[in-house]
């Protein structure tokens, strides 16, 4: 017996010594050399005028992409290799995760999207068309409901959880305003996978692999990118991650330490506490009411008393709408009544009113008192609501003794035992202000606004702000599609369930002009090699005689050895040449000349985009070495 | 100096001579064996009602296909892995001849199709849609106005030229009646090619290319197609030729030769001439009227005359509509005014009538007939027409003394020298009619239909009938595109011209679906191993112990030489699995069972798909010996 299992350890053994290797790594897209004047880069000197960032600039100017309409491109030759080589890197790692590609119309029916409900929710952005027989279509923005109708027809049993697909497709999204190039236009390309799962921990499992995988593709472009959790990042069970790059036109506000990996939106952002709580009984003076006439704002105030906004309660009133929150036991709410806006929907009241307490020195964020609230919005109250409600212009308002409405307290102001605040009268201010003596909030949150300099909430280090642009973002969904498609499986049990569900995309076109972004200098693109169109650009002198002789062979040998090689045969002065290789970005130049080639020991010039200097490097050196840098390269990222 | 040439000489040998190989043949597209239970293949035991045709059938069957509403589909995994090779392949052999890959959006503006007139002429089949700034936008089915328009902008010189782009992309074509599955789909996906030249001499270069190209890439797929040119094909300077696939639900009636590659559409097919001429001087009676009562039809007359139909000359009186051949000298056309319907279109006779006269045992070809007559539409004339240019009831037409109309003869008419026609008085014929004797036609054309049996005007063998379905076409477009939307470019003189177009078509799904319509039996799918979605399926009688290990060593041993594998590791009876593998086609069978591991020289199962028989192979020799029947048939076809 332990003789047979030898015998077949060695078996196992032979098998796996394959015969024939033609698996590869990395991928080699396109094969051939090309030459310039057999392909068409129509390169420019001049940006459209309404190309105001470096990607949208260099796309156009490199001859990668052009306009048909506001919103609307065409990739030509030169952007679609660097495009589809982004496609790839996705596709490669998202099969690397078992995920399975798929492709499901881009016209999709729109009776789907009104089981969804999205048919009427998603509003102008989704461009709807009847088509002759009357049929209602949608041109897909994304795939929830494509997809969720294919697993709700193919699902019966756990066993074939969990499912996760994606699709590399054309999406159509009717944004008012297109801007910056592909960075924000109407039809896009999107990865975007679907995952459905018998229950939470499976759905974990799977968006753990995805952010994974998120981190490779985008390491695998050279990207740099801030990963951004809905929550604090501190520990696992984090419904949401968005994978953000720095952009001077990013929609979206960053705070991220200089010491660890916390990175979170600002309309999420939290930070470690940057004070003590109050001594156990304070010897603080009673509450004592002081004129501060002309004294309106806070600056104002510090000035008059001459102390710190630090010490001020600062107290702001909100109106807020469709409130989710129970307020039947919050004051003044006793005659709010909740509804309904649509059957399906929670019941909410549809106005209410706040006071916001929060230090001095810092801000409000409406985004963070929305989410504690379970708003559906939060603006500051009219001078003619604070004055009802507070009895006071505006400028008084404070805490103490104010039973018009339910207090929010910012956890800052829970530290604050000897403060200022308003006195409910015009011209009065209350002062040796102690939290819990004085005043008792309705609730206690964390609606501070973080800001740059703030300590990172997780390690302490010091926060900064980054303007930032969104890739990608995974998402656990939970039940909103399975639920109102009403997708069931049989669980181990027998028992009908209905699966939960993420969702996981990626911006192939912004992706590639974030490449552009962080990689480029003022004379054109600098690619990183995995997506470079080509890898290499020979540029002869004069494409003729000896030199076009050295050439040809070189690219001959770069085109065996797998490296994507562009010959700029033209008939161009070298200058031409060398500025539209800058432009176009190709990360190694080999320039062949007459004048090296004819030495005894013939030699050519290979320089690097990004660096200043060339090298000489002996002609028949040039494939082996000039290949060798760009592999090096290659599986550096791969 | 000969010296010096013989150092270059050896130069250029040591460069050639690569020191990586990574440059791969044949293209691997996926790299990683995979398990059934972790693909998502739902096959079915049922196909749709609606699926009448093999490739409909399986394609639902084997799982590689689901419906969202009529015409609009969605792969999954094994049939876009299909997919995307049949796209592979016609992307390596585009990239091979030049053509160059662009991708221009999906959905494009409404003001380049008003251009080039097809918002209004292409009708309902056109998706149109105004989006919320209302913008008239397509969601396009062709890119003739979009790829017009960038090389529009981009042109200048005759030394860009020739530019030849191509696109892999979906397109939306709103059919009233989708069927037949991905046959005849709403969204599909074509290759769509566009070339654009200083002259007709560089169209006919790519367009000859194009040619050769489309052969390889349906050679690749296993496709059998009937290449169909417009003229008769013996000589070059065709316009434009189809590639059809034999169908029972084809559109098209095709007539092929046993003997030669002559293939045509029955709407342009020819024949080799069946007759003689007649001797020069014949020794025919002349004319003679005779009483042909109670004798309306052919047969009829034939019957009473005791002759047979190839003496009589047939006469049929055709209306036609929008007539563009100058008849202003045509006999009882002088009264007849050219008009012009549009002020853009060519002039023509809004109706005419014609007398065509054909052999009467075959029949008028309306299509050739409507061609030679430059007409927009022909139909039989009615009754009360025949009556009124005849001066007979019909039945007794005949272009002897027949002035009301122009006589047109079929090519077959002028051999006849002693025939029977209709005497234009009810119940007469006349006999010993004599071609050029007794009447001379206004026009001889070709215009008669073509037949199984009849030989081919090219070699003369024997012609057979066949229905097919298009796959592909390529097309000398000419100047309609590049006049209606003023593209221009300078010719070496300086001298401002109008390039030629040529248009190149493949349709992706439609080339997947024949490939299954070709291969295929009672059991399923019978994939050639170009675009098999795996090369080799693994079946474990029981995916567990000594079978599991030796069936993930082979998997491993395949998967490490570049072979696409499937292991079905489902819990299945072994009768279930087999069904599975021979439904979705997979072209080598790898069965492993305990009891031949078990032998001392252990022995697994190899059948190829298509045959009967299985081979028992020693389970050493199993990686070797299939990957290199696989390779050996990649090579084959590629």
């Amino acid at each position: 017996m332990s003789l047979q299992k030898k015998a077949q350890s060695e078996l196992m053994r032979r098998l796996c010594e394959a015969p024939l290797s033609l698996a590869k790594k990395p991928t080699i897209m396109y094969t051939a050399s090309m030459k310039f004047s057999e392909t068409f880069i129509p390169t420019l000197r001049e940006a459209p005028a309404d190309a105001v960032i470096a990607s949208h600039r260099l796309m156009f100017r490199s001859g990668m992409l052009r306009k048909f309409a506001n919103g609307l491109f065409a990739y030509l030759p030169l952007g679609l290799r660097a495009f589809r080589k982004v496609e790839n890197i996705i596709r490669e790692e998202m099969n690397a995760i078992g995920s399975l590609e798929i492709k499901p119309s881009v016209v999709a029916p729109g009776d789907l999207w009104k089981e969804s409900g999205r048919w009427d929710s998603m509003g102008e952005a989704l461009l709807k068309v009847a088509n002759r027989t009357g049929a209602d279509l949608v041109i897909s923005p994304t795939a929830e409901e494509a997809v969720t109708s294919i697993v709700r027809d193919e699902l019966s049993s756990y066993k074939q959880l969990p499912i996760s697909v994606y699709q590399i497709n054309t999406k159509y999204r009717d944004e008012i305003r297109p801007r910056y190039g592909v960075m924000r236009g109407r039809e896009f390309t999107m990865k975007d996978a679907y995952s459905y799962h018998i229950d939470e921990k499976s759905l974990d499992e799977t968006y753990q692999k995805m952010g994974k995988a998120y981190r490779r593709i985008f390491q695998r472009c050279g990207l740099t990118v801030m990963p951004v959790r809905a929550d604090s990042g501190a520990m696992g069970g984090s419904g949401s991650e968005e994978f953000m790059v720095g952009s001077a036109i990013g929609d979206n506000t960053l705070l991220l330490c200089r010491a660890c990996e916390y990175a979170a939106n600002v309309e999420k952002a939290e930070c470690a506490p940057d004070y003590d709580a109050p001594a156990a009984a304070p010897q603080v003076p009673p509450l004592e009411k002081i004129a501060t006439p002309a004294a309106r704002t806070i600056a104002e105030l510090c000035a008059f008393l001459k102390t710190d906004a630090k010490t001020f309660v600062k107290t702001l009133i909100y109106r807020a709408v469709n409130v989710e929150l129970d307020l039947s036991n919050a004051p003044g709410c006793a005659l709010l009544k909740r509804v309904r806006p649509t059957p399906a929907a929670p019941a909410v009241y549809a106005e209410a009113f706040f006071a916001v307490c929060i230090r001095g020195d810092i801000d409000v964020n409406e985004a963070k008192l929305a989410a504690a609230l379970k708003a559906g919005g939060v603006s500051l109250a009219s001078d003619a609501d604070v004055e009802r409600l507070t009895g006071a212009p505006v400028g008084f308002a404070g805490p103490v003794g104010l039973a018009a409405m339910p207090v929010i307290a910012d956890e800052t102001t829970t530290a604050l035992s000897d403060a200022v605040t308003g006195a409910l009268e015009k011209d009065v201010h209350y002062r040796h202000v102690a939290y819990g003596r004085d005043f008792a909030p309705w609730l206690v949150a964390d609606v501070r606004t973080v800001k740059a300099g703030d300590r990172c909430p997780v390690c302490g280090g010091e926060l900064y702000e980054k303007k930032g642009n969104e890739l990608g973002h995974i998402f656990k969904l939970g039940y909103k599609y399975t639920k109102s498609m009403n997708v069931r499986f049989l669980d181990e049990n027998g028992a009908s369930q209905t699966p939960v569900m993420g969702c996981y995309g990626i911006g192939v076109d912004r992706t590639l002009a974030s490449i552009i972004e962080e990689h480029h200098d003022d004379a054109g693109i600098v690619w990183p090699m995995s997506v470079a169109p080509f890898h290499v650009v020979i540029v002869p002198i004069k494409y003729e005689g000896a030199v076009k002789s050295a050439v040809d062979a070189i690219a001959a040998g770069l085109e065996k050895s797998g490296v994507e090689t562009l010959i700029d045969d033209r008939n161009e002065r070298a200058g031409v040449k060398f500025n539209d290789a800058d432009l176009i970005g190709i990360p190694f130049r080999i320039v062949v000349g007459d004048k090296n080639l004819a030495l005894e020991a013939p030699l050519v010039e290979v320089k690097r985009r990004g660096e200043r200097e060339a090298k000489l490097i002996p002609v028949d050196a040039v494939v082996q070495e000039t290949a060798g840098m760009v592999f090096d390269e290659l599986m550096k990222v791969g």
